[in-house]
């Protein structure tokens, strides 16, 4: 499928994260050349441990969601959008070092984490240096607005990722705490990303505002998905590692939606093993979000948010994004479809 | 004194602090007001958490700083100052949640740290929220300047922090090391709240520049004087405490001086000490510092960098904020003084 045909990609389910991102190409490499030029603003003292940091190895979400919404057509890689999508990735980036810190994670990507590599003290420091260096870019426009809407959105980000530590070891999280939860952390991020790129690109401000929403319900969408695959994942058909969450006491959506499905003595084993009383019995659980139908119901609202996403751009069918972001609901749609147990 | 003579109060060491802050008073209740203003800013949710971070007992110095900068006269307090005093300091007070997770302190100004009421993980992401509204804050200028500065600022502090965590539990920092991480990890924020207040009260770009320069001296003679006091404070004068940064293995001006002057098996002593190999012996140490002249050594550079910042203001004498900035001089200097052992 050739780059100049992104609608005909856009309307291949399956097909479709490949084609997305080989479009992307040229604007991901520009985005790495980009990320590692900017080594040089660090002092040199923590350089190597940025350099660090910055790998290339990360999916890129949302460098691409400000990508695909600033999308003017394959020929140009606009140096805004390339400086925008930098941004709103060191922030990322920052949230993972201090994340990773948090949940004392080993690895990540197949290497070890900062946290791990350099110590958790100077990784809360790094993070701080990665987090100041994005908000820095985000001043080298002409106005104040990316780094108005980029701070305002780390603030966010970083509510949202404080509310579960509060409640951790607590089964007394709500599905409207999870919605807010999952709002702030992850889609708050995903907005900005496909704000400012259509906001840059320099399309309407209805459009911009449409685009907004559409990456808001796909950041909700995403974060669903990604917590289903927690418990339906590939290594996890077998029952043996289901929920990683689970064994951390994290609540997500399937385990909120089993609890709510559990009779009282069997809600009352899964509470003691979110609080650590019990050993979690993992094949149990498993089999019981079969019968109680958790994958259909838990699947069922991520595809919900991904019509809302859809829903927002219905009204923009020319616009040159468009049908590309559509192809990113696609994309979301096949990986839903790919953990169905069974599939 | 009155508030209308500033010049005579800066005269008048010993008496210049009270006056100087006391000058100060009607800005720092409003800087206070503002501060408060902004935790409806914060979500909902975290909301309480900022609110026990900006409390009101610390010294305010950056604020103090970035208002005498931007010093035109007794009878107004500009909002533009206030909001950037703001800026400053919630850099600062996010700087020091990290640094309470990391020295694992449990009291700061008498009341629990933020690491120790919320835990360690809230805190990191605590301090991440302060962070991005400190910046979110610098936005809401007409142009990107104070966010640009402060960005770049913040990420030098963070590098300067991350040096000697870098090199705890070693006995390799030079002198040269000692001052490149106080000239980031503090005198960076002083020089900045200096440059900005100048900067927004509209001084030429000479004077700004001088003003920028004052702070960045008055900044390292602070660190090395807050290092001083280490060793030397009014509860260190038994010897029984001496050196709570001996105890935790950093390695400050005192410290490197007395390495340099001891003899080879007394280093070797002092070494295995810092390394944590052996009980730190604190009366022993206080009396080698006596012996060696610490004191006087140590506040000689003190003094040093005081009269560099002094003279980085002589060109101009009329300027408004001149004699007020010459009084934090005459602050220090007693300070230093009331140190002397013996005293």
């Amino acid at each position: 499928m050739s780059a100049s045909s992104p609608a005909e990609a856009a309307r291949s389910p399956g097909h479709a994260f490949a084609s997305v991102f080989a479009l992307l190409g040229p604007h991901l490499q520009e985005l790495d050349r980009f990320l590692h030029s900017q080594l040089s603003a660090f002092e040199p003292e923590i350089r190597a441990m940025a350099d660090y940091c910055i790998d290339t190895s990360g999916k890129r979400i949302r460098p691409a969601l400000a990508f695909l919404s600033g999308w003017r057509g394959p020929d140009r890689v606009s140096p805004d959008l390339v400086r925008v999508a930098a941004v709103v990735e060191l922030v990322h980036l920052a949230t993972l070092v201090h994340d990773d810190i948090m949940d004392e994670a080993e690895v990540r990507r197949s290497r070890r984490t900062a946290a791990r590599e350099y110590g958790a003290t100077a990784a809360v420091l790094l993070g701080d240096a990665l987090f100041a260096h994005a908000l820095n870019l985000a001043t080298q426009f002409p106005t104040t607005e990316v780094c108005s809407a980029v701070s305002e959105s780390t603030r966010r980000v970083c509510a949202g990722e404080i509310m579960p530590t509060l409640r951790r070891g607590s089964t007394n999280i709500t599905r409207a705490d999870y919605q807010r939860i999952i709002d702030l952390k992850t889609a708050e991020l995903f907005r900005v990303s496909c704000f400012l790129g259509a906001r840059l690109a320099g399309f309407s401000a209805e459009y911009v505002d449409a685009v907004s929403r559409f990456g808001r319900h796909l950041g909700i969408a995403y974060q669903i998905y990604d917590d289903l695959a927690d418990f339906f994942g590939e290594e996890k058909r077998v029952g043996k590692t289901l929920g990683t969450d689970l064994a951390s006491g994290k609540l997500t959506l399937p385990l909120l939606q089993l609890m709510e499905r559990l009779g009282p003595a069997e809600r009352e084993i899964l509470t003691a093993e979110i609080l650590g009383q019990r050993p979690v019995q993992h094949g149990l659980h498993f089999r019981q979000m079969q019968e109680h139908g958790i994958f259909a119901s838990v699947s069922g609202e991520v595809m919900s948010e991904v019509e809302a996403a859809a829903a927002a751009l219905e009204p923009w069918p020319d616009e040159a994004p468009t049908a590309l972001l559509l192809g990113l609901c696609d994309v979301l749609r096949s990986q839903v479809a790919a953990l169905q147990p069974g599939s």
